[in-house]
């Protein structure tokens, strides 16, 4: 218990931070060190930990850092209940230790603090990755962090680092698709927006870049499943915008729970120490993935029981154990005393928590204001931010002139996503939706038509329940919108009691069609002749090849989050112009994955003519429809020896009827190469809002770091030669000289 | 031209053969030397070569190697003609060039020297793996090189060393399957059967491994796509069994058409370099396949020119460009004129090539035997042999108590590869049945029921026929045999017209069900009641889930070559016991690829409980029944110190009334590493056959080698500690000193 006449020198908010570091991991016990770099969780997952078992956590071992809430199974859902629970231990770890040393809170805030009641809740990765609008995801991010400071959390568990190259996965939804282009534009806007001014931002929270390095082409496109890469693909794919994320200075790296090549990550020294470390020169802290380091014995097998996996985790130089809990603290001051672990080595992690915890300045600011939190959380503003964010996600798939309606039709409105803000909201949000603000789909539309309104569900997400009123209802109707997709899901589509789906049930990952009731409910309604717009609430590109075939329009929401309902709702009446572009591609069929957009080139030795194209999606990544028509011409591309860039422009013309935003999409080939090259890479784009009858020249400056590449054993090179620039359906080829 | 009275040291026999090829290399010009490294072609594919133009190539560019037939669209299948065409190409080559220097002649006799006529035609790859038989693979293998022999033929551009990862890809029948030692010990037993006693045995040819390193897991499964793989799968089960060719000294490599990790094999100094040559220490000569060296440019865009692309193969050490013609030996003097390639890299290339001459004894024997050809083609012995390999090879995956049957059935036989030799043989053979020895499975049923036998084929590969007639015919029967599945194909499901199929109609890679139309008869023919048999003639694992619920009997016959019709049919009614198990997983369908059954282990962040399992077959890897009954027992596993070896034994027991063979699969997991390591992986293997009532005591030892594994940066270890070894569903734990 600390003595109150004791005022050392790392209280002192005037010295140097290095000082201070220095002065406080001097005073530590080993218990002290070990507790630091220690987190724990409160909540109910498996067994409950309640506020006194973290009070027990936190005098007992003397742990760093704390979840009690703002994740799946958390203590409260409550805001101003979360914010006395940050003061509440705060006040423990403060007085009830000898130190003093403050807690850092951690949340998992993925798309908005969306596990507190009445926070804003933004569009899911995928939704907002399909703006292609960094501005957007920044000023979203920056949204989350004040409503998660608000709470009293320090650091978010976001943002999603993966760059989604198997549609299969479950957590495909999270991530911003799969160009390493786009994801690591917007995951830097991410960073920015997380950070604000940097660590020390009041309004700020520590991003945490995950999950390093390569999660998201698990084998099978099952959830944890290894990734086995090469180092060329590794680099360029996934590592690519990890190096984004470094760059905004991210302050926090999560490995993957997967293993690579068979090391997995949280074990490995040469993927956080050599790689992230020594080579991307990465100097914040690496925080495990909830139990990655018990993974390493119970599941891959590299270790033969906790206390090996712990020193080979740390071995490896992972930081924070994010929920060890007393166990993991012990097995520390274990390993110390055995000998098996250095306590310099133990000090560096120690270093990196408490230099961050002064950077937060929580020793001068530990507690938070709960009186701030409510008018904080889900405030106008920061909900005209999601509905901005929701609408620009919209991404109009087909359009056989039936969008937009007028406003006086008779509309049906069906499907399992009709009026559930769960689904709406989808994984990474509270599992019911009592408190969450906005509307559903349902609640929207009834408000933006002057005619009729009908509604019956037809089918939950696998099951079905009475079509028949559906269909009756929908034939009465002048327009039937089917609001089908997923619903809210973890990891592998569960847990199976929250998601309300059992294992194995729809969604599944072999599964990227529709459930066979959401197909019938389609094609039933279908045949009434009433047209049928299906808006598709999901996590993952759906193979709707029926729908593409038979119903006149497909609007792709995604999860879009609180303001989701009313976003999809002014899109289909014609308020809101859709120019949301795919940041994924929607394949034909499973049968011939992977589909993406940048495979590499490949010859065909028995004849071109004998293959089947190598790309044949159902829509293709960029795809998406506006409700006015866009032209480009005059593509102009050259090298500009003074900005050592590579200029391209590009007249956008509208000549539709009303405004509207054309995202250009800029892609290169690269046609002579050291290595072998993507048939085609994304290397830039621009959002141009033009209005009827405007021609617009966008002009984009591609900077030399687009046309780089990895090489292994040789590094990030830059080859000279003829590169094909291509912006729909023009192309230009440009000459990068020797010395650019 | 040669002068008569020059009698150089290089044809003198007696003296050893480095002064022989020292000598040689010492007389040549730049001119020869670059011809003797460049290889030609004679038939007609997409330009015509016949046997004048060869002529003009040998005496103009001085190439070194030759295929005239023996190829799919060789000059001739005419077995006399074959040898008549190599003699008067070898003395064209002895007579009309200065140094004499005789012709290497290459084929692709990959299951029997199929494009021969007249030939002894084994299983394709698939099958002859599913016999588990090393010495029946190797004695096929010795009456191939054989009938190679007999035309003058010296080397084969065989055996398939791929280890089939993605059933999708169109040469998955290539290959012995998905297990690496599987695949590892058949390819032994081919290149010994090859090779003989060593190149210089009269009766042997010189075998080719193909294709190196890494083919069979291309991206889409789209054949010659890319490759990514990490160095640790891609020692650990791609090169692997290359290791084991070049353990029976295999004296030739051909590389794969694709890239690896942006590599194009053909060009990768790092592959056919550092790896096959400084690493895995092979001396004999790499071979280009076909025109891979062009690929690097026109495909691959490693390259600029053909100039350029051969520059990059020869120094990633490629020694033959099979197909180069005039054009590439050009090159070859142009690269070395201009100082891109030194001359002494050349001659390294011309060595290898010369050396191989000389222990084939050509300068001594430089002919082959007119008169004795077609008495070795397809005589009795061999097409024994082959009889026996596809009778072993007959996997029984299902069979509701309707097989055997007895002999006096009525018997509806039909479907589309019931009656053509064609299909049955399947790719890498003539493309008509024109003189093809053997049976077809209607002819062979037909002499082997005492009832009436009735035919309608019903459909051919994807179109439907008169599916009316086969019902009619089939209602009347008492047991329907529906040959079904795949027709004869390369590479991908091509070339169109030879394959009778257009590109994009199935079989094709996204597509492992039976087309639509077979699928059709299948269901039609069982509304009949009458019992269904179905036998899948098919180069890949397809997926019958339909059949496999509804009809009560499915035979995997693969593409069975000549013989394939009599042992189908001697499996049908009994008088062959199906000993078939599959090399290759049946998946359940193409949702949840990659399905095998050695994945790595992996963590379920959520619970084991949320996920569909990783390995989920519709028939697993291994599977294949028996008319009689085995049963497994008292599994006994020992480390032995002396032997240095694990020694496994259990009790096979058959306990049905006939006897019969089977294969005991010993399956082990590490269950500590320093790497993730797969749920199991197939160690060792026995074909027991037990006579009913019978026990027999299966030992097999197992080497060290088996469990040891490659980790990149470290090299090839063995770790102590417990392995996990299964027989079934026995399962015995055994630990590995540490000194093992």
């Amino acid at each position: 218990m600390r003595s109150e006449s004791d005022t050392p020198a790392f209280r002192d908010g005037d010295i140097d931070l290095e000082t201070r570091v220095d002065d406080l991991v001097e005073r530590m016990t080993l218990a002290e060190k070990a507790g630091q770099v220690t987190g724990t969780w409160g909540g109910n997952f498996r067994h409950e930990n309640d506020v006194d078992d973290l009070k027990t956590a936190i005098s007992e071992a003397h742990v760093g850092a704390a979840a009690p809430f703002g994740w799946g199974s958390g203590i409260t859902r409550d805001p101003a209940e979360a914010a006395a629970i940050v003061n509440e231990l705060q006040r423990h770890a403060m007085e009830e230790t000898r130190l003093g040393i403050p807690l850092l809170f951690n949340v998992d805030a993925v798309h908005g603090h969306a596990y507190i009641t009445g926070a804003t809740v933004f569009p899911n990765g995928l939704g907002a990755a399909a703006t292609w609008d960094p501005e957007g995801v920044e000023k979203a991010a920056s949204v989350t962090a004040s409503e998660v400071r608000a709470t009293g959390a320090h650091q978010n568990y976001s943002p999603t680092t993966d760059v989604a190259r198997d549609p299969r996965w479950g957590r495909a939804f999270e991530t911003f698709g799969e160009s390493p282009h786009l994801v690591g534009e917007l995951v830097a806007a991410k960073v920015r927006g997380y950070q604000g001014s940097g660590v020390g931002d009041p309004e700020g929270v520590v991003a945490t870049a995950k999950h390093f390095p390569a999660y998201s082409e698990p084998e099978r496109g099952e959830d944890a499943a290894p990734v086995d890469v090469s180092e060329y693909k590794l680099r360029n794919t996934f590592v690519a915008p990890f190096e984004r994320a470094l760059s905004e200075d991210v302050r926090s790296v999560m490995p993957s729970y997967n293993s690579i090549n068979g090391e997995p990550s949280h074990g490995s020294v040469s993927l956080l120490r050599s790689l992230l470390r020594d080579e991307l020169g990465f100097d914040g802290h690496v925080v495990s993935d909830w139990d990655g380091i018990r993974h390493l014995f119970e599941d891959h097998g590299t270790a033969h029981n906790h206390a090996s996996a712990v020193k080979q985790a740390r071995q490896a130089g992972l930081d924070i154990a994010s929920v060890g809990h007393i166990e993991h603290a012990d097995r520390v001051i274990e390993l110390v005393e055995d000998g098996d672990l250095t306590e310099d080595a133990l000090d560096t992690s120690v270093r990196r928590v408490l230099r961050l915890k002064f950077e937060l300045g929580l020793f001068e600011e530990p507690f938070v204001d709960e009186e701030a939190v409510t008018e904080t959380l889900g405030n106008d503003d920061h909900r005209e931010v999601a509905r901005q964010s929701a609408r620009d996600s919209m991404t109009l798939l087909k359009n056989d002139d039936l969008l937009p309606l007028s406003g006086d039709e008779d509309v049906f409105v069906g499907g399992p996503n009709a009026d559930d803000m769960v689904h709406q909201l989808g994984g990474w949000s509270v599992d019911d939706d009592d408190g969450i603000p906005g509307e559903t789909i349902l609640e929207a539309i009834s408000a933006s038509t002057s005619g009729t309104v009908t509604h019956a569900q037809g089918t939950t997400l696998n099951e079905t329940m009475d079509v028949d009123d559906a269909v009756e209802k929908a034939a009465a109707a002048d327009v039937a919108v089917l609001a089908l997709g997923e619903g809210w899901y973890l990891h592998e589509f569960g847990p199976a009691e929250q998601a309300g789906v059992e294992t194995g049930e729809w969604p599944t990952r072999t599964g990227l069609r529709l459930s066979a009731p959401q197909r019938e409910l389609v094609q039933r309604v279908h045949e009434t002749d009433t047209p049928v717009v299906g808006v598709l609430v999901t996590g993952r590109p759906l193979v709707v090849d029926w729908m593409a075939e038979h119903v006149p329009a497909i609007l792709m929401a995604y999860f879009p989050g609180t303001e989701g309902g009313v976003a999809i709702a002014e899109t289909l009446f014609g308020e809101n112009d859709p120019s949301g572009r795919l940041p994924i591609t929607i394949p034909s069929s499973t049968d011939a994955l992977p589909q993406t957009f940048d495979h590499l080139v490949h010859p065909t030795p028995i004849g071109d003519h004998e293959h089947p194209d190598s790309y044949d999606p159902l829509y293709p990544f960029g795809h998406g429809l506006s409700y006015t028509t866009f032209e480009t011409d005059d593509l102009a591309v050259a090298y500009d020896t003074d900005a050592d860039a590579v200029t391209v422009e590009v007249d956008v013309s509208n000549v539709g009827d009303r405004t509207g935003t054309e995202t250009v999409q800029i892609y290169a080939r690269q046609l002579q190469a050291s290595r072998v090259r993507p048939n085609r890479s994304l290397v830039g784009f621009d959002r141009v809002t033009v209005e009827p009858d405007e021609t617009v020249r966008a002009t984009v400056e591609l900077p030399m770091a687009a046309f780089e590449y990895h090489v292994p054993n040789v590094g990030t090179i830059l080859e000279p030669g003829p590169y094909r620039i291509d912006i729909d359906d023009h192309s230009e080829t440009v000459e990068l000289p020797e010395d650019a």
